[in-house]
């Protein structure tokens, strides 16, 4: 049985006769495979890359596993279209904490069409994309059984300043997920979702370390996820926290250079997470556009 | 007694009636002050970096001494102008090799006007800048008493391929630096100049571990120029290698975030010094288009 997935926090989405991804309870996702270029690229990247014997596994455990292409009734009712079948990264989670980052101050390769790059640029500009490296593409954060989850406008996170950033990766590891912008964060979870050996932070800087060396591919348009699980924390448990990449539509050869481009982003992103690490309770007041839908 | 740097890889030139920098004999640099912006934005970043105190002295060793602005005689004729006096990088050094790099895959800040956006862009996708994360500026290489310096043109070395790159870098650091570039570099000064405790990939290390902590500069469109003495490397002694950062018109704050653009392009730089510290031998036959002229 296909059903729409419940924690998809950015992309195209099923539903109201749309096309976009579905879940069934084997633990599987199936993603349309776009009809463009993007579609048969995504396909390539992800036959060449689970095939390759240079990818060691602490690397590729930060990918969905693919299990090839199948053809399924789309989700738009529009009769059987191939989908990628990949893991499905929710899987086992109850109440998620997510939050979707599209990676590099810029989404576009040197090899795509003129009218592309002039769009993606002008998103870039007018996004966190230029002046941090990476943009906020969607979040939701599980408050409790009552309030459910904190889930803004995709649209009003992704043009935050680095202020409103940190404050927003704040509240993602905060037991108090008001609302209301001007409530400090208290950043209870910080230590164990972020920190610790097996934390975000080491994750992250695991995957920095074979981004300054690996030159086979570059990630253009790629996003980090973040997930953990608040409910575990609550319980004094390890709250499951994980990163994965996902979205290869655009990735291109490396031809014997760095994905710097993607490296930069990344690294801008460790520095938001290690400050956090280390002064959590540094906050300045903000007057913010962030709207909050549930 | 001024006089024009006898030096210079990259940047304005002084000489037939033009506007440069000039040398004196007690080691000082005058670089004329830009008429625009660009010159009142350079004073103020040496004017604010000279007096941080936030940065350590094993960063500000990276840096020009500056010694404040002068009104001197310009190069050009055009009577007395003011100029940054800044230390002369190569002082002490009889025929140095130097290779300017400009730093990341865009030069441009999200501040600057749409006209010189639009400008840098185009020349960001048309030199190595995109795809690398640099792009060689100017180079001259010392050969010996009889050959003098390889000193090809500017913007032969701008568009380089990331083979070709790979190539000069090796063959800035080689006894045999025949232009034809079908020749195989030696690297006989490789491990001398690139490897060691003080050599220039241990002084990138400590670059980027700084770039990577950093927020409070954006070093948009710097070079690093690299430099070391032949003549001591063949004579068996420390060669003297030794990174600068300079150019610093359009630095801009950092606001809180790292300047991902130029540590990107430094990692890329990075990993191509290691890799010809790794592989020396390693070559490809490549058909250039690079003239030499000496």
């Amino acid at each position: 049985m296909l059903k729409i997935p419940p924690h998809q926090v950015a992309g195209h989405k099923a539903g109201n006769g749309k096309l976009g991804p579905l879940v069934d309870e084997s633990g599987r996702f199936y993603k349309p495979l776009q009809g463009d270029e993007r579609g048969s690229n995504e396909l390539k990247f992800y036959t060449s890359f689970s095939s390759d014997s240079r990818i060691p596994e602490h690397i590729s455990k930060f990918f969905p596993t693919f299990f090839g292409t199948q053809l399924i009734e789309a989700s738009d009712g529009s009769g059987l279209k191939p989908h990628l079948v990949l893991e499905d990264l929710s899987v086992g989670r109850d109440n998620p904490s997510i939050v979707d980052i599209k990676m590099g101050s810029r989404t576009w390769g040197p090899e795509a069409s003129e009218e592309y790059i002039q769009k993606c640029l002008k998103k870039d500009r007018e996004t966190s994309s230029l002046p941090l490296g990476f943009r906020l593409s969607g979040i939701q954060i599980y408050g409790n059984k009552e309030s459910g989850y904190w889930k803004p406008e995709r649209t009003s996170v992704q043009n935050l300043s680095a202020e409103e950033v940190k404050l927003i990766l704040k509240r993602f590891v905060s037991s108090n997920t008001s609302t209301d912008m001007d409530m400090q964060p208290d950043c209870a979870f910080a230590a164990t979702v972020y920190g610790g050996s097996t934390g975000i932070l080491s994750q992250l800087l695991e995957m920095k370390a074979w981004f300054e060396d690996q030159t086979m591919y570059h990630f253009y348009s790629c996003s980090i996820l973040i997930m953990f699980e608040k409910g575990l924390a609550l319980e004094g448990q390890n709250p499951g926290g994980q990163i994965k990449l996902i979205d290869f539509a655009h990735v291109i050869e490396g031809r014997g250079v760095i994905d710097h481009n993607f490296l930069g982003g990344l690294c801008s992103l460790i520095k938001f997470i290690s400050e956090i690490l280390t002064a959590p309770s540094e906050h300045k007041s903000l007057v913010s556009s962030i709207n909050g839908v549930n």
